[in-house]
């Protein structure tokens, strides 16, 4: 159990973007193997907040500083970034698909892959024919593995995987776990990874 | 202007006291001169959000995570913390005789010691006796300038600086502003200090 980091993470989220660029080099580096952990905010948000939207949308002063944000932090660490015309997509599928490929063992190139379809081409990740492209660029079945996340014995699993993120004390993503310590905000990979609890 | 880092927070601020603690070390180590900022984050939050408490008492599963990240920081750090008993306590008064205190050349002497007192010490800085004893501890004159932070003339400057934050785009604190770039979060600093524009 020593050498995991948990990466909670959802497909929606901004700041999930450069961390899931990043985490699995800087984990790596420092002796960890990375879970991956895809999950969706939009249930919490609304449980914890009462809310349904982005609390970047929510409040527009903040949404501006944080595409700022995010623009700078990607130009920082040399990957792609371009706003998408979207923001939050609807990460159901792309998160169910994520599930799949935790069991087989993709979970990590798919997720890089997704993202940067979001972050850095404006692709609307909430469309099966995007998530299933997405996964055909990686050599994998896109169409067979998006009839499978959204067959009726997937679809209980994201809503398990959530719940599980709400009872580890996950208000917001990308968020770590190390030896059982959270870790909120990319800017705490570094804190995480050092963690010894 | 090149050789400023501008470094805005609020007395209640949980992360502004690590900030506070450290700002003015590291910036000095870049070449960079501070210029100690305080505002209210409260009427901040009730235009931009309409709420009137904490962002962290109105989620708690946030607020809890917050302590527990202020209390590694601080740890991480070497300056002491015990979690106050009130939170947000008001800052207003605080920041008033901050803003003296600007003036006067002694306002990072006394936000380390206000937040100390604050964060280490839990006092309860609303109050005009703990702030003048904090000012006496630093040898100043406590009660004179509580009195005249209070006084019809200082009372407006308060408000124009917090008009001021907001002008700037801020929506938390603390919040660092490096050649017109705004940063937010303490562990945005280093980026702050590195900014080249």
């Amino acid at each position: 159990m020593n050498d995991i980091l948990e990466f909670w993470y959802d497909f929606a989220s901004t700041y999930s973007y450069p961390a899931a660029m990043r985490v699995e080099r800087e984990a790596t580096a420092a002796g960890l193997r990375v879970e991956w952990k895809p999950f969706l905010l939009g249930p919490i948000f609304q449980r914890q907040l009462g809310t349904h939207d982005s609390p970047f949308n929510l409040n527009p002063v903040r949404g501006r500083y944080m595409w700022r944000d995010v623009e700078r932090l990607c130009a920082a660490d040399g990957i792609p970034f371009r706003r998408p015309s979207v923001m939050p997509r609807n990460s159901v599928l792309a998160a169910r698909v994520g599930l799949i490929g935790i069991d087989e063992g993709w979970i990590a190139p798919y997720s890089r892959a997704l993202f940067t379809a979001n972050f850095a081409e404006d692709r609307d990740i909430g469309e099966a024919a995007v998530v299933a492209d997405v996964l055909d660029g990686i050599g994998l079945p896109g169409g067979e593995l998006v009839a499978r996340a959204t067959s009726a014995d997937e679809r209980p699993r994201l809503r398990k995987q959530t719940e599980h993120a709400e009872k580890l004390g996950l208000f917001g993503a990308p968020s770590f776990i190390r030896r059982g310590e959270l870790f909120f905000g990319g800017d705490r990979l570094a804190q995480a990874l050092a963690w010894r609890g």
